[in-house]
């Protein structure tokens, strides 16, 4: 085995990846429950919502009163920030972390938030200069950045277009995401490994998707290449609901029983983990795609122990 | 990249290790045309039924009659033969290659077949004496190989006893089995580096189960190790009927699209394949754990010819 970061950081994106595109609007309540039950599983960075429009996006309506019921409870709270008034709403709200999310790709940029990636670029500083104003941390999603469901293959110069672009503004991190689940391993060291010659200094997380059962070998070769920092979703919960076939972030506690498994630290329990899975599986009413919450660990806690 | 073996034998299981365990009975008819259809998209190796108690197993009641519709198309067909007189059945049979099976863990050997591994070892030469008689090639499959849901970690002794008597009767194969899902990578690498070790001329097949989401990781670590023969089943079909919580062999065009991603060649077409599982699936009626089914390859026809 090639040597491994010794310590990753999971970020989960279950609660704004996965509430967004269900068909129950969860109660504030709920979504506060869950997010305090991440944080006491060890769970401490989460991108708890969005500041999206709430008429386009009912399930999120609540992100002020999610970020509210979350903040100072021991997890640095992220929340994705369409544009400048998004912004402003996040940095009211007090998140630790605002997002911006935009496409590599034209098409799926356009069917997204029915802009252009230009149009959508001369609109970040003006976010930028929010999140200063505020002293918020502000990172930035590469979305489609191994492939897009409409144009096929991405070119490494359109996701490195956008990388320089929030590292203008000042991002200290931009996540890499694998929208449709369209990543492969030489993709994705491809991908990784151009980014990194252009951008030696910027740190990247990568965000997989498993609609072709490639989620955790992606983040395998992630690891290999050195990258130290993933995000999933609990239970496996959420995708994108703009692109067609799109299912399944990778599962937060199906990763970590693989990091666990590596030796690989996070700070996090897989028992607790598994215990949430199962409790949003069962407030959402539909079996979801995770599989360490139907297994559990390889090990039982006796034979582990010896 | 490491490099990777630049040619893969994919052998498809579902046939047995799936059919095996599903309340429906599949007609014979049914059956070969599941078979017909494989080597048309381009399978060459199938395990194609067992030659098992016809009462205790009445899913493969029909071995011999499945065999005969099979013979001579194109595909070799291996069939798994518990003892003695299952390999005269299977002899009788014309199959081209039997299959003995035996658990490196003594609780789940016993679960099994209701015999001790001693007891099932002192049987094998009569088995090969059988091979060797009708000119059958023989090999073997090591189940619970990475971990035994009854015992936890299997030491390799355990496991390499096994493929020392295997190989002592002459078997040209042997076959490592993740029946519940416990390989991890550096267990994989463990296990297949010690085997190779002490059986350095020896080939090695892997079979794993997507049980805690790392199938493919699993084979993608013993790619990197090497090995080139691999089981799967089509649609992800089947599992272990005696092992607790175990679903899921890894999925025949799951695994096909992640070596067609990786550059290496096996002969097989996934759109027909993919093909094939929609038909398993509406054949049994029930959704069945593979992705590629569901969102087909990475690009579109028109996207990859460019």
């Amino acid at each position: 085995m090639r040597a491994l970061p010794r310590r990753v950081r999971i970020t989960e994106v279950g609660m704004r990846d996965g509430l967004q595109m269900e068909p129950l609007v969860v109660a504030t309540e709920r979504k506060i429950e869950i997010g305090l039950a991440l944080i006491e599983a060890g769970v401490r960075d989460i991108e708890a919502t969005s500041f999206v429009s709430t008429t386009a996006v009912p399930q999120l309506a609540d992100a002020a009163a999610v970020i509210a019921g979350l903040k100072g409870r021991g997890a640095t709270l992220r929340a994705l920030v369409p544009n400048a008034n998004g912004a402003r709403r996040a940095a009211a709200a007090q998140v630790d972390r605002m997002i911006v999310f935009m496409s590599a790709s034209e098409s799926h940029h356009r069917k997204n938030v029915r802009r252009s990636i230009a149009e959508s670029l001369a609109g970040l500083e003006e976010i930028a200069t929010v999140a200063r104003g505020a002293g918020v941390a502000l990172g930035g999603i590469v979305s489609t950045a191994f492939g897009c469901p409409y144009e096929g293959n991405v070119p490494l110069a359109a996701v490195a277009r956008i990388v320089e672009a929030y590292a203008q503004v000042g991002m200290d991190e931009v996540s890499l995401g694998d929208t449709t689940g369209m990543a492969t391993p030489p993709i994705v060291a491809a991908v990784v490994g151009g980014l990194r010659a252009q951008f030696p200094a910027l740190p990247f997380a990568l965000h997989f998707h498993n609609t072709r059962a490639l989620g955790l070998v992606n983040v395998m070769q992630g690891l290999e290449l050195g990258i130290d920092r993933y995000e999933s979703s609990i239970g496996g919960l959420g995708g994108c609901p703009f692109a067609p076939g799109a299912t399944g972030n990778v599962c937060t506690e199906d990763l970590l029983n693989m990091l666990n498994e590596l030796g690989i630290e996070t700070g996090m329990d897989l028992d607790r983990l598994i215990r949430v899975a199962r409790d949003v599986e069962r407030l959402l009413g539909r079996p979801l795609p995770g599989q360490l919450m139907r297994s559990g660990a390889r090990l039982a806690p006796a034979q582990a122990a010896t």
